[in-house]
């Protein structure tokens, strides 16, 4: 996990009115973040009830979770009868290995972007995107704005400008960086570069989701190919 | 401890290479922000060798501390030899109240602007202030823009701009009410509302503050009663 991809979406959403919230996992064991912040849930998948919004955050290590069984069936199980489904970067990644996003358009990090496709997902390259039930928020800090998008659906446009405020969430990036049209080459190919095992890995593991898909599907069936 | 305070400028900072970091508390014993979130420290500060970097974030819970011996202590003793200290939100109260901040440019919560003066900070109501070894960024979010001017400042422009490439930090907030100017009247009563409580308690330290202070000094000295 990227803590922020959770923390994030938690400073906002915490603060919705009237609400109730778990940080959900296997077990109750603190979970230490991909730079050492330790977080620890307090509710189990296992117990968990059903929920109205599911938050699914990202990180390097989603990637060791798209082939978890129990984790992709309560993405699923959950999903059927939630409101929402709020993925933050590769969070995206998560749910399309649970089968949730065919035909859904989709955000995620810019450097999983051309993912999106071999889960039949529809990768449209916004910040925040909203389909039907499904919210997808951008790259890592992306979730704050898309916490916010979802506070406004279900509580009022009002509520989540008051959590705005007192957020002071006015942000101001000292250098316009943020994005991979905007960064300068050297930056973007330093960025690449940290990026480049995870982003292999992360290639093998779409292909080989629609790969076990097609061979599942009938034949003729035209929307797994897609 | 608001969660994010320390969170945002964690994602940012724990990213700046060729570098360690603690999370530091009384006891190793896990804390839990004011909506729940649980964090572990993961060094005491009686153990915490000499900082160059010293983090102060904020929250609610920053006025239970501003009589507390051991923290002020700490922070005194640890901002003597770092060569920077970064206050986030109303962390700046906790870093006055350890008598950091006198004369020294300094931006806090909208909030909690206007107590600054007890503490003989010069306030300034800016996203993020650096003067000379004291970086303060303003409420909450604003940790982020600010630990990325001092991963600037501490490593140069282009590993700031790498890492808010990697954390794809463009934000687009979903509406204009993230300062006090910007939001409606009627969201900012509503944001006043909920700070009624801690803005009078803070008030009331802060004035208490000055006036020790000012007894404390010889009548004649000036700056204290600035």
């Amino acid at each position: 996990m990227d803590q922020i991809d959770l923390t994030g979406p938690f400073e906002v959403l915490s603060r919705i009115p009237n609400s109730t919230f778990a940080l959900l996992w296997k077990t109750l064991d603190p979970v230490r973040d991909i730079k050492g912040l330790t977080l620890t849930p307090n509710a189990t998948l296992a117990k968990s009830g059903p929920l109205d919004v599911l938050v699914v955050p990202g990180g390097f290590g989603q990637e060791d979770l798209m082939q978890d069984t129990e984790v992709l069936a309560f993405l699923r199980e959950q999903a059927a009868t939630a409101k929402y489904v709020f993925s933050i970067c590769t969070g995206a990644l998560l749910c399309g290995a649970a089968g949730l996003l065919r035909n859904v358009r989709t955000t995620t990090h810019w450097r999983s972007m051309h993912l999106l496709e071999y889960f039949g997902a529809m990768a449209e390259p916004a910040r925040v995107v909203v389909d039907g039930k499904h919210v997808s928020a951008a790259g890592v800090t992306a979730g704050i704005d898309g916490a916010l998008r979802l506070a406004a659906i279900l509580r009022g446009d009002r509520t989540a400008q008051a959590i705005q405020l007192a957020l002071e969430y006015a942000p101001e990036p000292p250098f316009q960086s943020g994005t991979p049209a905007k960064a300068s080459t050297e930056v973007r190919e330093m960025v690449e570069e940290q990026f480049r095992a995870i982003a292999q890995r992360r290639l093998v593991t779409a292909k080989r989701f629609r790969d076990v898909a097609a061979a599942n599907s009938h034949p003729a069936s035209p929307e797994v190919r897609a």
